[in-house]
């Protein structure tokens, strides 16, 4: 049997003379890119190139919408209406949808970004107006999110294509929702067991949770990060382990 | 025979708390709109609300990119790089076509803004800049500019449609150029006379400048304003006549 | 017995071309202003213009400090820390000193505005942050709030001057509180009974609550609003009311 | 003979997420900081914790204003007015004296930034409106710049104490501006050598410029980088180089 799996970092998150990211190294690692939009990080120049060298790199390309607040680099929960999420949403994908176009690139996802994503996992108005977005502007974008989450029932009802995305660094609690970052055990840190879960996840469609008990995990999508050199090499060596195993890494349209 | 001309305002101007313009006026009026893409005003919220009235209008869309500048709404020349604007223009049409999008419409044309608009007619760069940002995201969009100007002269030479565009109440100079501002007979005050002008540009191609020589004009979209209630009822007057001495006032894109 | 009280009003909330608010009329009327420091509202030149006509109207100013969030007007709720909200409000007294330095005159209060207002009524971080904020800057600054908050307890904390302020056109609950906007009962519609309302808060202490019961206010400072005529007419009433009942209308620093 | 000297260095520029200079490296080598001010980098927080380990380190603190342009770190030439321009810089001074006097410091000087700096140089419109703001704000605050230029020449008009910078690694023409950086002679890579001409310039008043002619150059202020550690290492150098031959690095106060 052959698996799939897609690997997707946060990308592009630099900013006029502000650079941020290893974003040259993580790009040889993933298959999908998720390109901040100039609201919470990001800029249309720093849009052009990280387009570029995804596509030099066989990358495909999202649009990472965030809040408009690049003071608080997008992590900020910031109370908007539906109809100003839904419009900032739009916005940022169309910014990005162009910059993919002008590379003769197919957008292939959106996915949300800091206070945006972890609202949009449940908040039903915030994920509604995620999706509703997402398919005015184009019904053939994926939307990125977790399983089970306020995010993947909105894309689902709308009909759109929805990605599970698991992070491979995070513990889970035994209803599948990440162990909150306040908790002690919130992160692996063992890279070797890091590895060995997305495995099994993949394969096996399952994980231990905190508590020892196996909780079901769909995953389509692996988060990982390229803001530091010891997060790139983590990068390398997951994909190294999964393709030593007998998993492809793809993006995810190729298997959605 | 029948003579064709598309009549453009600029609107979408409003920023969040902040009221501008006489929009719901004066697409009542004109065939294009020029609609602020959030760089120099606008933001995402006015944008989906202007498409939306724009459309219940049967008034074209365009994108009307500027200047990252909200502070001087987009009129003072910014000495940004050929890199910059391109991707300034990308990112803006991008922005705008998606809510072009969401609506069911097609984006029909790009109109720089203020300083850029300005820096465009005078400024190789700057006019190539914004002919390539239009191309890349879609040459089949209409580029829009005074006639003899540089982005004449980029748009054509990538292979754009071009749209000439004049301006209702401003008096000429015997080479084409707008007379400047500085001068006390760069506006022409007379209603009467501007509808007149206007007619004779349309129909005989040609009109007087201020010394009184008669210049060739050609032209394809008529400038007017929606920022006060006598611009409004220009613009409306300006259609009446037009309208009453044969002349279709109809979206640029039917006859470029 | 003279009876004294202050009228103050937010102003300055003009941005670059958009005008907001009908400040020249407003200030005829009022003895202190809440002057907006560029964040949610305001830019350098409106400050600069804003103080010099307070100056010209013998009005007193204050900082109307609010969350860097221009695009809502500071009207939303945005998660920032202590740390943050601390910097923030620095930043905007400070900015906003500078212009009365400039023009020979001393800041006088501080008032935060919109959701940032909102939120320290009710939570004990924000108001701690915005009260050692003014002491940091100057401890001679008059804080402005609504009595019974958690700003009003900061400030005390904080040994910080403190002046509670009324809003003119709403209904109050038992407890003291605002009656929601929500509610259909939330305004005072009736120009003459909020006169009579607000000279009884100022002549014995106490007003009606919804349910007719009478409770205690203390009265410092009375907000009025400048946004439209009929707000301006009512503040005109207002102080007109107050004068012939042997109300002193004086900025807040002359009796705090 | 005592000679003293200042040794100044742009630090604060970092932004949210994004972090610029190694500040807490240089502090350590300078007499004074030019802080930037929230426009074109900066951000409250990072003004507040700026402020503070200058007092910790003993450097001199001055506010570092520049055009509201963060996307291009205020780099880039904007064609402001005069108005703007005094406004704008008032704003910056007052933001910064804020945390200054927060910190229990007094503001010592102002220098502007980058592209501000390079019109001010040339531009008599743009320097009075620089030196009209910090008159406005404290006439007791030191205004920086290069000597020769039109920045000194306001600053004197205005009775303002006036710092000529010098930069440390820069070649000077005959007439004592700056070398083009376009010239492949702009800067001084040698770092002995520069370390020299700095000491010659200190105790003899004169430099070689870049056709071996003697100039007249007087110096109050040198102008050290602090975003790389090569840069960190020339100012522990110079510094040490200085100290080592009886000259005093001190605060531009101590001696203006």
């Amino acid at each position: 049997m052959t698996y799939r799996v897609d690997l997707n970092s946060d990308i592009g998150e630099s900013f006029g003379a502000y650079k941020l990211g290893m974003d040259e190294e993580i790009v040889k690692h993933i298959s999908s890119a998720n390109i901040a939009c100039g609201f919470h990080a990001g800029d249309p120049l720093v849009m052009d190139k990280t387009v570029r060298f995804c596509k030099e790199n066989n990358v495909a390309v999202g649009a990472h919408p965030g809040f408009p607040d690049l003071l608080g680099f997008g992590r900020r929960n910031l109370d908007a209406s539906f109809d100003e999420i839904r419009a900032y949403v739009i916005y940022q994908i169309g910014a990005m949808k162009a910059f993919a176009d002008s590379h003769g690139l197919s957008l292939q996802h959106v996915k949300a970004h800091g206070a945006l994503y972890n609202m949009a996992a449940v908040d039903e108005k915030v994920a509604l107006a995620i999706a509703e977005a997402i398919k005015a502007v184009d019904s053939n974008l994926i939307c990125v999110g977790m399983a089970g989450t306020a995010m993947e029932k909105a894309a689902k009802e709308l009909g759109l294509r929805f990605a599970c995305e698991v992070f491979a660094d995070r513990n889970i609690n035994p209803d599948g929702t990440l162990v909150s970052r306040k908790h002690p055990n919130a992160m692996i840190h063992d890279e070797e067991l890091a590895c060995k879960r997305v495995l099994k996840m993949i394969k096996e469609g399952c994980v231990e949770a905190v508590d020892g008990t196996l909780v079901q995990v769909k995953v389509d999508t692996i988060c990982v990060h390229g803001d530091n050199p010891k997060a790139v090499e983590f990068a390398r060596k997951l994909k190294t382990v999964l393709e030593e195993n007998g998993v492809q890494i793809v993006p995810m349209a190729s298997f959605l």
